[in-house]
């Protein structure tokens, strides 16, 4: 039994249960290696994985010896078959990730016992390997922005830019993209979440670009804003008010220290000063690793203290409706002492 | 309120529930118009949207005014507090889309119905516009791939298909593809659901292609298999058991008689000739829309009987373990009196 095995066992009992029961492909992929939809039981002596056919020979080909591999087409009722030939009763459940259909089939037969967060709360905390695989990720994300670089030019579409800078993520090395590229201009970046159209990027306007690579199921997350062609001071002061409320958040983390909240708090200082709080409409930031948004998220709730090892973005935006969208997004690895940006950039960081 | 809602609202009224409350993004889509994640509810009288901040500027200016939006960012304790100044207390829901946390919010506090695949059945039997959509994604895919057909030679990778495929579906005019291309040779197409590989594809191997275009949130679902190099006598065997395994079931469609298990059925007695069946393991389609699988689910248990203006495919399919895979797909739009394939490409239909 690994590491990870190990650790998700000691809350297993100590949330008094027997077994742990996932359907999150995020968890199978941690806990086993293996790339795969189904559903993970682990309980103190074993690592069960359920298949579908569609999945089930792929993975034993895959060989990872410690984990039980069964093939199964009937879903929640072989489970519960095999629950109950193990004389297994208390299974803890992941609320959030669960269906409400499974929910009901194991409450009707078994005591759940709350176990939500227990794994993303495992996860949070990266190991050597995975910070790895997460730079690497990053890196692949920033060598295909720099070949798409030279056609941010008045006349380029937003579609166009979005479909060649997925193209050169995967030429430079990823499987994917990470999350469907943001290409946002003008009034269009003043929605967090805009998709790509075929509107033209001009001149005057802020260009905002949110992309990221996945290497080995790890994910990049990244955003620069742009302003094309000519600068004005107006527009250099909001550009610089986000700058400079994602740099103070970032300089302040002092690891075993501050809170996570505290950064967004910084955050929101800083845009303050220039009357621009009130447009900071979406929380700072969020953890990065097999799901792009995971533990932590970096919000004014959040009390957890910050911890070496964790990987979390940051990314202040302020969003006047109608008019421009400006968001600056890195992602920091937390070490001993103080965070790392990872991939970092000078030459594209400010206009 | 559009003809969908009123549809919706006959259900509700049939369930005896006072309103029903999703949060798939399929359902929104469907029932607004509007692209973002959040939670919909509908009654007899009114249909409103809980969004994030994130996604309420930008649905707002989208300009539906048959929807009330609310912007939220309490989430479920904002929708709970709705129900009960509209003094509505039975909600029906579906328990798939619905997760456990969400479930037991409203087992909380409300009477929960179980309208579990009520908005699917809707959604199963597409309006003309609808269908239109789908063959735009269809021909956008279709032409992609005939961009990158040139390339399949020996030599070539299945990752360097994948990318070049999946960018020129983007190049074609779809949004983005419908899902993550398979590309997959030799002994990696036995698996199903293989990802693309560095392996290069070699004569006298099958070569899988699964891959389809996303335009307006509607999806297309084609697979091809082709025999690279040198063609045997056995090979054609193979790959022809599964043409006529996906022909004749296409053929037997009669709308209004024909159950959906039948052509499973079919397709399965075809490849029974050559004692092939044991090697299709999983089921013959699924239905295609705003969901790249939806209902109807083509399968041996599935008792419904094919009706005009479902779109579905058919996707016999066999895999030798550590030897070949051999898929052909394609989606066929239910007419009066028969079916028709989507996109027919005749050249590449056989080997």
């Amino acid at each position: 039994m690994n590491k990870r095995l190990q650790r998700l066992v000691q809350h297993i009992k100590s949330y008094s249960a027997e077994a742990y029961i996932s359907f999150s492909t995020y968890d199978i992929r941690y806990f086993t290696d293996i790339d795969a939809e189904g559903c993970i039981l682990v309980s103190s002596d074993q690592c069960v994985l359920f298949l579908s056919p569609i999945y089930y020979r792929q993975a034993v080909d895959a060989g990872n010896r410690s984990v039980k591999i069964i093939e199964t087409s009937k879903g929640l009722e072989d489970i519960g078959e095999f629950l109950k030939n193990e004389d297994i009763h208390k299974i803890g459940l992941d609320y959030k990730d669960l269906s409400a259909k499974q929910y009901r089939y194991f409450a009707n037969a078994f005591q759940c016992i709350n176990m939500t967060d227990v794994t993303k709360t495992i996860r949070m905390i990266k190991e050597k390997e995975e910070i790895n695989t997460i730079q690497r990720a990053s890196y692949a994300a920033r060598n295909a922005f720099l070949k798409v670089y030279p056609l941010i030019q008045p006349g380029v579409t937003e579609k166009e830019l979005a479909d060649e800078l997925t193209y050169q993520i995967r030429k430079a090395g990823a499987q994917k993209e990470a999350f469907e590229t943001i290409v946002a201009s003008g009034k269009n970046a003043s929605y967090p979440h805009h998709r790509p159209t075929d509107k033209r990027v001009q001149n005057g306007e802020f260009l905002v670009i949110d992309f990221g690579a996945q290497v080995d199921g790890y994910n990049s997350d990244t955003t620069y804003t742009f302003l094309i062609g000519q600068k004005d001071d107006e527009k250099r002061k909001l550009f610089n008010a986000v700058f400079y409320a994602r740099l103070f958040a970032t300089e302040m983390i002092a690891p075993g220290k501050t809170k996570v909240k505290e950064l967004e708090e910084r955050a929101r200082k800083e845009l303050a000063k220039y009357g621009l709080d009130k447009y900071f409409t979406h929380s700072l930031g969020h953890g990065v690793g097999l799901e792009v948004h995971e533990f932590p998220y970096i919000n004014l709730k959040n009390d957890m203290v910050i911890q070496p090892n964790m990987v979390f973005t940051i990314e202040p935006g302020i969003y006047i409706p109608g008019k421009l969208g400006i968001r600056l997004e890195h992602m920091v690895l937390v070490k001993e002492n103080d965070a790392e940006v990872i991939a970092f950039t000078p030459l594209i960081e400010a206009i």
